[in-house]
């Protein structure tokens, strides 16, 4: 039974649904009505005007939005452990032409106004050191933690005295609020979040993300961005498709708290265990390899995750059966 | 009635199973069964051993390639109409790291080695000038005409000549063979291409494309670009499921079949109007601009292709009503 | 004898007295006073406030200003002749990360508003194409053609009307105002230049160009680049020193004036030969193969430039006997 | 007094009058016969065919070297306070086309191979990380400390157990060497290393580096890297002329051992306040704020290095009585 990836989920029935739909549309690229009406969409979801980008990946979504806020000569505030600089292949250099990933400690992968700072004090403001443009967070974190709007404010606000660009990872952005009970404007634009990385994939979506540029200036050189990284689909209406699918009746929403859920009833049955607390759909356990030799042998698929940790994870389509006896199991360790 | 691009055509309804299908298995990125049924299946197909990657566009199948082929300071002989020059927003570029595309001329963007061994010849041996690295053909062309196996033979042995690799642009390869009745084989690798774009999505393809290494020590390197591209996408198995669903039977012949009779068709039509031969699933046609109107005041959907001409693409599910009804409108002009 | 290139003459005496004289001061990188003079001496000498990067050669100067005026997802207009496209070895792709030149024909390499005009008119406006944002000339130009002041205005109306940066490539700058008599603001900044790279190297100077900013919000930027480039030479102050001596009173213009003459001198011997007019200190000759063997026996160097053709460059130095001898042995031929 | 930078002293009378000899002989690019003597120059000097690379600074030279070694998808191990990571204003990126530089802990800005092999452990071998090509040394180190051909050589196995290529960033080689009175070949490629930026301006040169490959299939290029970069000067002849002056009769190894013993004699003044054993010519000086008052209050000029730290660098024309107050004021303190 899988726990090792949200990835690894199925695709919601209504995803499938809307992309059989979109086989009777017939325009090309993103001049079709669905594309055309994501830029709608989500400007009413956020509550403010925003551009909206289909991709098929959180590293496209990623890497479009932070060449857009960072030229090639500067560079990315952003944690040692954050998705960009450990698990995308090195594609922030590829995408901004060579801009610096500048590291932040933090417990849980989650950084503070002051790690900003500090980083950005000890950088010398001359032509031989890099000059920082921009942070990336990554909410929920790599470690399932979750920022509340009032601490990416608080790292907004940083951002914004300091002259640079804030851009969220929101791979888990759903997982994030199904917890928080936050709106997305408020963790967001009204945070001083100007380009957002929108994931749909892991929460019940087929290959549909979605980048949301706050800053609507940015809109034309995300365009073209995407379109030279050759992320333009010719047939773009089945992206447009599925993320339509996710935002009817807040499918997004509901996906997330089942996971959330999923992931609750694994933390509650063996809470001396956890690592981090768990804020979001992750759980990272200690057990011994004995342990999770005895797991695995009861046919659950998960991570290990350095010395005497796993990592699970769970989906939006996990409640049933498969779960209690994970549960169960954990508990009996 | 849409005639104006074979991106506009729905996916067969095969693909679309395939996807459903795909819904039941959960493995992540490209570590599904699915997935890894490619490499074999192609292998099986072109009749030696390759490798095969699923993308999500034409473009990043093209430029994949050519970054694997070409360093960045050299560069890549190319006709002057070709979709890597003139379509793709300069993704060569970016994904080369800048190598420098060398233009030829050639009747319906066709290229001969005698074209690209003048081209060579006239760039001085040293480092002030870009020295070529590698060919680029596309077949059929940007304008519907199709190459030969001798044909590509010929251009594959100058290039091996003088050391040059060699690409195919097969966005629609599938119609070109459905012309020649040749095989895939004696067009791409015993014509001495080491890397082709196979093209799926305009011959009934949602959207899956596949990257086609003839020379598999490109490999390992490719699969790094195309991560670090962000065109690794997490739930892989539904771009792998659509491709072998391509290949099963034949569809992906069956399909451009189908799209070439709806073609000739139309050219049957009108032969004195012709642009170019219809050897594909293009019709480029010379009327006047009080002809195009007419054509699309009875509802036809088409491209101006520069002045007194037209575009028409058929597409594989363009048999019935719709295309006598053109067929017959363009002979009444 | 040399008359092969420019680049082969040796460097004014008074150059390298201001070398030497730079053996005296001593602080590093771009902070020593001489440095720090060059802003003042070009504002100065053009009559309005520029920035100015000592670098050590024309493809770095002309690669910077390139990366400050184009982003790496559009074009630079420019002469399919120009040093940018055929003799840089790809440098506009490396340093703009991928820029792509649109290229013109034009005489003499020469370009005209009309026809900057209609190459951005041939370009579709979408994102599948590539989009200019600057227009690149080299005054004089690669065939020793001179342009006016009101020439270059022309194509810097142009420029302006279409939201296009205007760069120019003035290598040998100098020799075209000793033809014209022209200043160098009118031929610059009041003609819409917005960079401009001034050549001194080939002029006397031993290894010192000037990248000159008139949009000077580029500074930052370039600055950086610069740097990044490895163009910010430890020892700055050697090249700051160079670039003051040729400033001092008016060497650059009186070297160029001593080159032209030169070359006049020469393309009186032989009027009719002429495949350009001698408006620098260029000259393409039409002269047989046997012609030409006649000339290098009698120990002159020169450069074949296409068949029946070469090309001759004089230097600032070469005033004497040599010069007549070569004047002579054209007129004899 | 001058004791912040090496690169604020004086070129070298020997390498002046090789600048004005270089002006007799008239050749361009590289093409002259002094550039063509540098090869056979430096496979003299270090007992081993070698091809050698006049560039103007050593970020040129490390990022050239850097480019050839590692592509643009991959990662360079190197020290946390390596040049090319704190100092090169992000070059390592730009020449690289976007590779990463994998980060090390290590006293003094030293690496063991301990180190090497634990980052390289940590990295998973899938194409979700960035994968290390190469290993960057600096010797001596940015702290002014010096590996021993026997260190070289453990790191230098360590990398080709790895796979990986070895680059030496030696901007200070020279002062290392006369440190240790190894020679040339065991502490390079003896020791397993392909390329060397081996440095002469803060040593006294102008403007004239070096980059030397042992691994000579890289030199093609190479070559056309540095003409790319813009690093290819028309008067090649001026570096190659400051190169062959440094090494005549070891005068590289005079300077430096003058340096070096200019260091000494002011590490000397107060051995308890060393931050680290002066084995170059860098001291790194415990001060107080007050104590580094009165030091500039005498007229000494140096570089605060964190809190309650400066730095020191002496130069090869330091041994008069400047040095002499200074070791004393130091002592006084």
């Amino acid at each position: 039974m899988r726990f090792f990836s949200d990835n690894a989920a199925p695709a919601h029935p209504k995803v499938l649904e809307a992309i059989a739909a979109a086989n009777r549309i017939d325009t090309a690229y993103d001049g079709d009505e669905w594309s055309r009406r994501l830029d709608g969409a989500f400007s009413d979801l956020f509550g403010t005007e925003v551009r909206a980008f289909w991709v098929t990946t959180g590293t496209a979504a990623n890497c479009l939005a932070l060449a857009a806020l960072c030229p090639p000569y500067r560079g990315i505030v952003c944690h040692r452990d954050a998705h960009i600089e450990v698990d995308e292949a090195g594609a922030p250099g590829f995408f901004t032409g060579g801009a610096k990933l500048i590291l932040l400690e933090g417990e849980g992968a989650k950084i503070t106004p002051e790690a900003v700072a500090a980083a950005c004090d000890a950088i010398r403001n001359d032509v031989h050191q890099v000059q920082p443009a921009a942070v990336s967070i990554t909410n929920a974190t790599e470690y399932g933690l979750v920022y509340r709007a009032a601490e990416v404010a608080a790292v907004g606000e940083l951002a914004k005295q300091r002259g640079l660009k804030l851009h969220m990872d929101g791979a888990r952005l759903a997982n994030a609020l199904a917890t928080t009970g936050e709106s997305l404007a408020d963790v967001t634009w009204r945070a001083g979040v100007d380009a957002l990385s929108f994931g749909f994939v892991k929460n019940g979506g087929l290959n549909a993300e979605c980048l949301i540029l706050f800053d609507t200036e940015l809109a034309d050189e995300v365009a073209v961005r995407r379109k030279r990284a050759g992320h333009l689909l010719s047939k773009g209406r089945y992206l447009a498709a599925q993320i339509l699918a996710m935002l009817e009746d807040d499918l997004w929403l509901e996906n997330a708290r089942a996971a959330n859920a999923a992931a609750r009833k694994l933390a509650i049955a063996a809470p001396h265990r956890l690592v981090y607390p768990v804020e979001a759909n992750e759980l990272f356990l200690k057990v011994t390899p004995d342990e999770a030799s005895a797991l695995r042998a009861q046919g659950f698929d998960f991570y290990d995750w350095g010395p005497g940790e796993i990592r699970l994870v769970t989906s939006w389509d996990q409640q049933g059966e498969a779960l209690d006896r994970l549960a169960t199991a954990i508990a009996a360790l």
